[in-house]
């Protein structure tokens, strides 16, 4: 009896140590003036704490963790951001646009930022090519821009941008030209078009940290093809989305950052060499392909 | 009525996209072959949108975090190591050991490790000081090492650090010193003695973006006043605490990474100078104090 009361006074303990430290570091942020930060503050210690005790942290996984934050650290820089890799592959990146983008009626569907946008994307007329030269397949995108009531948005601006066919951005060339991003302005009826690239699936940086954990863990780097949008109009939320392109094995694979939605997979029809183009553009004999995106912004607020 | 079966199916919907995404991600972990991998994992990713769904955090709250780790990672290099400050100031450092240190008994509580652990600790005789000339108040400290039944433990070996009385630990001096760190072995019948110096409070080190979060939030960086300790026998759990001067007046005001526990504060008796040393140390007329710290340690696994 002294035994298996002996014991239940030490889990007893152990539970008071436990709770009674959450409530210190809780409390330690209670003096902070901006409530929203105060809030972030003591929600995070409390799932963060929550998490080490119910896996049982041991001191080696919390410093093989710091070491792999460290490590991720090291190997970010203007061009390699690692963090918002990691932030990508947990799905925390694709949660917060989920959670800051409520539904609203049939508004298009948002997804991940992703590291690639740039401010530097050119501005180009509807119907130019986006690609910039960049290598892969044309594609004719076109489109209107909608509120959720069907009313056309007109003058939407867009912005897009997107990998080459050997799944590299533009500033992973590494001789800092610009190619595979453009920006637009919608016409008065909200319609958009442009060529662009077929999308191609491509692998996430996984030379650091972040492959590493990727491998240790089974899964793959690999992103479904798609084609970037944000698009933005006075009175309506951003729409910061993607395009997926139906019939790609890695819809069914996965996508390592978790952007796909179903409603954002859209048909590419693809052309035999010599079809004619929507604008008469000469393709010069080559297939070519096309989709069709309509967008529907939300309201503002 | 229609608006409010609108409002009550976007909340569904809403609710069935966020779900539905930490399905998918956690699903993502399920071919981890490693299972405590696949299990921490998988609990970081509930754990981490369970926060993001609670605070509905924002797309720029995500971007600041993720600079606020950038910076972190910046400052970093092999003598300041701000990620692990972070664990500390959260509480999760404190947290791990806690629960990796079950309580067992009267079992001595351990307390976080720090970032001014080296290896570089010199041998030491019983009695020995370890200041190696750093300054402070020179302080006797004496105890006896045991297990939880109150046996001795012989042998016991004792791993001691601490900073001067400006706040510095040997390795921010930047000149390669080692001082104020050294290595023990108790006696035969457990008992150990050295000289060091009484601890004084100091800041963690707060120029970097730990800092700047701890003023951000109404937080002190100040450290209570400790003495590290790390004792390790065959046979016994190894412990890693410190020890905290009672009447400390930032045992009231709150310790930057929650390292206090009750049991860890000793009474440190203050003499006058000329008052006889305990082992007939010369000290030049100067004051000094005493402590007495016994250990128990807790049974191995």
């Amino acid at each position: 009896m002294s035994d298996l009361d002996g014991s239940r006074g030490a889990v007893t303990e152990q539970v008071l140590r436990e709770d009674e430290l959450v409530s210190r570091v809780v409390g330690s942020f209670a003096g902070c003036e901006d409530p929203r930060l105060r809030l972030l503050m003591q929600a995070l210690v409390r799932h963060l704490h929550a998490f080490i005790r119910e896996v049982r942290l041991t001191e080696d996984e919390l410093y093989a963790a710091i070491r792999f934050l460290t490590q991720a650290g090291e190997i970010t820089h203007d061009e390699r951001q690692e963090l918002i890799l990691l932030s990508d592959v947990l799905g925390a990146s694709m949660q917060t646009i989920t959670v800051d983008n409520e539904a609203v009626g049939s508004a298009t569907e948002a997804t991940v930022l992703g590291p690639f946008h740039t401010e530097q994307a050119p501005e180009l007329e509807l119907g130019g090519d986006v690609s910039g030269g960049a290598s892969g397949v044309p594609c004719w995108v076109e489109g209107v821009v909608t509120d959720v009531d069907g009313n056309p948005v007109p003058h939407a601006r867009l912005e897009v941008w997107q990998a080459d066919d050997q799944g590299c951005y533009d500033v992973q060339y590494g001789d800092g030209r610009v190619a595979g991003r453009a920006q637009l302005t919608a016409d008065s009826a909200g319609a958009y078009r442009f060529w662009a690239l077929k999308p191609t699936p491509y692998p996430i940086p996984d030379d650091g940290p972040v492959g590493t954990m990727l491998r240790a863990t089974g899964r793959s780097p690999v992103r479904a093809a798609h084609l970037h949008f944000m698009v933005t109009a006075p009175g309506h939320r951003r729409l910061v989305t993607h395009i997926f392109v139906e019939g790609d094995p890695q819809l069914v694979e996965g996508d390592s950052v978790f952007g796909i939605r179903g409603s954002l997979v859209k048909r590419f029809e693809d052309q035999e060499g010599g079809t004619p183009a929507p604008d008469g553009r000469d393709l010069g004999g080559r297939p070519w392909t096309r989709t069709r995106f309509d967008i529907v912004l939300a309201p503002e607020g």
